[in-house]
């Protein structure tokens, strides 16, 4: 199918960054957490509902529970971990652990990086997409307002552990998110993994283990990679908001989940690349994203939305970075204008009018 | 009078930290801020004090302007900074100023190291204490609760502006917080410039601009030394907590200036010195402290301050890492068990027996 087996095991592998290293337990199990880490100098912050489905496994560790949803991921949020680690008399020894999907590991980080100005911090994923996407490169922060990951500060983590034996609990439509990372990944860097992607469905994925290990991955040594290449994002990282520009904005506007916000913003991005770099596999690209039960193209309020879209970390005065395709498996960075990227969201209209879509 | 006269001006000093480098422009003016930031990029952060004493200069500079006071260097003063970095579009080619005492750099630097995972920002400062000591050394940060710098970050400033001329309208208070911090690096560094402070006073600085901006440059060069041997605090950089531990402790308890917080700091931390290295200087070092205007042995409630104590960031376990001196002008970092600390500084008697004060 393409996708190596896994070379790692109970060791991990070191990938090294700019200013720190982390080692990544490729295919490993919860349990080796106590190798890593000492519960007596190690806090996990979870959210209830993992802590409901692991309270077997996270006996005997202090754990920091929050509330779950994207709407929690907000200083108030980090607050109040800052203000439970002072009463656990959290010190500089101590190593934070984020076992959670994207809003557990990207709070974790964010506090473990301003705790005493700065303290040891570990990821262990639970959502597909954390595992392909949201736990690795150190982007840690938190939402204000609607304004997604307005806050935050990159510091990579000490440790990445990988069970996939966790994801046994996952609901479908958080298995649809992370496979929206994962389209991601193909369209911007790996058309070979597109191909795999289109040959499979959901269900393939789910019932394999093995298979899902090895996507998993593939895909955490793809985005490790870009990262290392580029991890304060002057260049090749920003490859990676491919589908995130328009879809943060209508993320917090329409409370979507990240993995529907996103999959219809790369379809929007495959029509803008269709008008500006001639990108003509946009079909292809719907197909696929449909095959994972997510959505494409889908109306919305271009104004407030646009609102948005406009404050985007990407703008630079009166442009913005937008991703867009040449072919799928190769994403590019364009600089457009505020103006034209306004005149052309405003041309939307759904079914998108010379697309065959 | 032992300090060289400064070798500076419009160009300024490039000091290079390990992940970036400080422009530092000594016995500059403000009005250069123009030709290091463009107004429409820049946003300079004030308190309502120093805006009401600078307005005229501050004319056609976009700034947000809070309210005066450590009680406001907060998490609730940060968000509402950065709200109004959202409002007025700030983006990723922002400068941030911070243009007051070490409450609005502190602050300053902190948002600047989240806002968008971290923009630009310098520091103008306008205080003693904080020209001499507090803009120095990228630690930012805000106090929780009780705990003074609980939450922060550690990230250089891209340039440091010092104009003595803003000293004018600065109350003997402050004048008398900035000589706590002269005093602590004399002690622990500087033997000579100890000898400086002891033939001269407070009078004598404030009115002499020369003087008063040379000890400044002499100082700022300490610390900043200091700092690029040891950035992250493994080491040498623990000194400048000289008088700090037990200060910080005091100062939230009982609403002391900084300044006197540290001054009674540094006199117990003598009066420790005593006891732990045979430290024989404590009558000179009260002398110098008093000469500034400071206080040195004072009563406090010994065990609610030893409970904020107890939370120290330098404390690793059940060890602390406390700052002595052997001598003047040389501090070490001494580890000694929390247990050993409650016993010494529960022995504490105002005036203390033995030290001849």
């Amino acid at each position: 199918m393409g996708i190596k087996s896994s070379p790692s095991g109970v060791g991990g592998i070191q990938f090294k960054f700019s200013q720190a290293s982390t080692t990544v337990y490729f295919d490993a199990s919860f349990t080796q957490l106590g190798s890593l880490a000492d519960k007596k100098n190690t806090i996990i912050v979870t959210d209830e509902n993992i802590f409901a489905a692991h309270t077997a496994k996270l006996k005997g560790w202090k754990t920091i529970v929050l509330k779950a949803g994207e709407e929690y991921k907000v200083q108030a949020t980090a607050d109040d971990i800052i203000h439970q680690l002072i009463q656990l008399e959290a010190d500089r020894k101590t190593t934070l652990v984020g076992m959670g999907g994207g809003v557990i590991t990207d709070i974790t980080g964010y506090v473990a990086s301003v705790y005493m100005r700065g303290i040891a911090f570990g990821f262990i994923p639970t959502s597909l997409l954390a595992m392909a996407d949201a736990s690795i490169g150190g982007k840690n922060g938190i939402d204000a307002g609607v304004y997604k990951n307005m806050v935050g500060i990159i510091r990579q983590p000490n440790f990445l552990l990988y069970d996939v034996n966790l994801l046994k609990s996952l609901p479908d439509a958080e298995w649809q998110n992370g496979f929206a990372e994962i389209i991601k990944h193909a369209s911007i860097k790996d058309a070979a993994m597109f191909s795999l992607l289109e040959k499979n469905d959901l269900g393939t994925f789910q019932k394999n283990k093995k298979l899902i290990a090895a996507l998993v991955e593939r895909n955490a040594r793809i985005k490790i990679k870009v990262v290392q290449n580029d991890e304060f994002e002057k260049g090749e990282r920003k490859l990676l908001n491919y589908g995130h520009t328009l879809g943060h904005a209508l993320e917090n506007q329409y409370q979507l989940s990240h993995g529907h916000a996103v999959s219809i913003g790369m379809a929007y991005a495959a029509e803008i690349s269709r008008q500006l770099t001639g990108f003509t596999q946009t079909e292809r690209l719907v197909k696929v994203i449909h095959q994972y039960g997510l959505p494409a193209f889908t109306k919305f309020d271009k104004e407030k939305v646009f609102a948005v879209l406009k404050m985007d970390k990407k703008r630079e005065r009166k442009d913005i970075s937008y991703i867009l395709l040449e072919k799928i498996g190769k994403g590019v960075i364009k600089s457009i204008p505020l103006k034209q990227l306004e005149i052309i969201i405003n041309k939307f209209k759904v079914p998108l009018v010379g697309t065959g879509i």
